[in-house]
């Protein structure tokens, strides 16, 4: 008799976005005469860089001819992708990342899911809360929480991210194996300082623990001070793993690139002790269920590191961020605290109220989708994300219908 | 201090492909000046179709405008695509499947090596040998194995394919939970009858087991009285996911997209004997650790089944099978017994010698590229495969290198 994978009975009961989903759509179908604006989800709403929409026809173009048709590439990705990566993302600020340190993806929400397989089943995480939920949801279908108990995982330490501790959480007082961090943060926009992520460095070096750093939105970064990527902090060589997206940079949320950026002088240890090489295992995990991204994919990816894909996509990064300032500079006239939206594309709200019900409150009478930040931990009570992505006129009417619902 | 999935300490030490392609590596630059002919990896030659190529241009250019521009998808696929496969693979052969029931994805090496996450840690499992690397490997990382013995690992139910049973496995006699078929196979190119086909349902039916069906070849059948879908098998239902790709089909191993049938039918069990629901746990797998294929491919993919595509991708298989049927009656009249590339892109030769030692007789003395059979698992020894993916030119020039290296 087939058994299940029990631990997928442990997870609540189905996923943020989905349940988003769902309450939009039953809201959109009893109401079709009112339009809703969309700030929840984090999805772009602009069109693709005209550099890599060049680059998809160019590529495709070479798909449609025998000389120039690829099959199968390299399951790590091309040469061309890894190495412009490499030297814009990480040699240009410094960071000593080769090129064939890199993986290429699909997301980087797979790949901060299936980073998890290559390590023990009994390791000691250490997950933010509130968090994206790919993060937990990853770890309890591999098993390595108990049951969920008053909205919280056994086995999990959740680093708390609060008004306390300006969203940035304390180092843990006791060791952890495996650590989530993510800056600038999903979902509340916070940004950890040079120093903060330096002490998170020392940490794990003094544990010998892996910190899985998610940058995806270090594009949005604007104060000069902010380290974009973890290896800008000094032996961050040796216990960190950093994931980035296109998604959020250059708008392919609908086109599908990513990266992830496993050092060879990392390690990770068998129960003897023994050190073992975390790149040579990814490589086996990456190579064995993953057969590459398209290659026009890949070329259109590269095209944001031409001197117009630079431009285009730091047009866009601007673009956004003048709707995110607009956001909060609004909501903290209506007297709303907010984080987030100055380095990041997310403002995150502190309502003080139940979030389900100021989501239900926003969508009933602004017409406005908002993310209950319950939906991302149990310290994500009491605030709401609002996304940046969005046209600028859609953000404006948001705005004045969420006023105007807040007053009423 | 983290510790490592120690599951992929007792892999092998490479992945078959990864050898390979060190090999002819080496060979091709210790020989410059020889020219290489590809006849191994399984990877096609041919453009991609125009039918494709229009598509995709067109979905680009939809990507380039913010009214048409689309974010993330449904991560299941859009529903453009998910119907036109109910209607043409399945519908069209009388197979009962629904749209919702198909789960687009970005490759069948993806799907049916992450599908063993849904399903519990100690079943019993039965795998064909010779076999496609990926369906071992993900289970020993999963930890199901114990330790490779003898080029087999504990804990599984071989199913010899071999001469005497013209390379399709008999049915175990013992019960087994979980099963790896492929038909038309990946090495061997045979392919099952309906009546075997039969009696694989029953018998996971008798013991509540699932059976993995890989059919990312069934495009090249020709005989009418193989099955192309195990769907067309009564009670398949209730037993079977089945796994395609448009890789073969249309061209698509650098375009990256197939997809995965669960019937809300199917069942798997608890530690209670408490049923649940397949679809329902692959949904959730699938929605947190996939974000969807990139829009403009699915569109390239929704194009197979256009008029054109259909008439270009049958195309495309018949000039496979063209170079097919050369391979196989050159070989054939070279004394080697054959099977498969008659309903399928491969030709499985009985050497009857070391398969490495072939396989390099092959690359130093004709230049061409084949698979050692050894790599696909013990009774693979013996064998090699030959893949019909390339131009007829090459084949031709293959065909009569390979002819003057045998005989001298």
């Amino acid at each position: 008799m087939i058994r299940i994978n029990e631990n997928f009975t442990k997870l609540k009961a189905s996923y943020l976005f989905s349940d988003i989903a769902k309450r939009v759509a039953a809201y959109a179908s009893a109401h079709p005469d009112k339009p809703i604006i969309r700030l929840g989800i984090g999805d772009v709403t602009e069109p693709l860089p005209p550099a890599c929409v060049s680059a998809l026809h160019a590529a495709t173009d070479e798909m449609a001819a025998r000389d120039t048709f690829r099959g199968y590439g390299p399951e790590q990705g091309y040469p061309f992708l890894r190495e412009a990566i490499a030297a814009h993302d990480y040699a240009a600020r410094g960071c000593a990342i080769e090129a064939d340190e890199i993986f290429v993806s699909d997301g980087a929400k797979c790949d901060s899911g299936n980073i998890q397989e290559i390590f023990g089943a009994d390791i000691r995480l250490a997950i933010p809360d509130p968090v994206y939920p790919v993060y937990v949801d990853t770890n309890v279908m591999a098993g390595r929480t108990g049951a969920n108990i008053d909205d919280r995982y056994e086995g999990i330490t959740y680093l708390d991210c609060t008004p306390a501790n300006r969203y940035v959480p304390a180092i843990p007082d006791t060791p952890t194996d495996l650590i989530y961090l993510c800056f600038p943060n999903n979902p509340t926009g916070a940004v950890a300082t040079r120093d903060q992520l330096a002490a998170w460095v020392a940490y794990a070096r003094e544990h010998r623990a892996i910190i899985l750093y998610d940058s995806a939105y270090e594009a949005f970064i604007r104060d000069p001070q902010i380290p974009h990527s973890i290896y800008e902090i000094e032996g961050a060589r040796e216990v960190a793993i950093e994931f980035r997206s296109f998604s959020k940079i250059a708008g392919f949320t609908g086109t599908r690139c990513a990266y992830t950026v496993v050092p060879k002088s990392l390690h990770a240890y068998d129960s003897a002790g023994a050190p073992h090489s975390v790149h040579a295992l990814w490589n086996r995990r990456h190579t064995t269920k993953f057969n590459g991204v398209a290659y026009p994919i890949q070329r259109a990816a590269a095209a944001v590191y031409s001197a117009e894909g630079q431009q285009q996509t730091r047009a866009l990064t601007e673009f956004y961020l003048g709707n995110a300032k607009l956001i909060r500079s609004r909501l903290e006239s209506l007297g709303l605290p907010c984080i987030g939206g100055d380095n990041a594309p997310y403002i995150w709200i502190n309502t003080g109220t139940d979030s389900w019900a100021f989501f239900d409150k926003l969508l009933n009478e602004a017409q406005v989708v908002c993310t209950p930040g319950a939906g991302f931990g149990k310290c994500g009570e009491g605030h709401v994300r609002i996304s940046a992505f969005n046209s600028r006129e859609n953000v404006e009417t948001a705005l004045d219908r969420i006023a105007k619902a807040l007053a009423s």
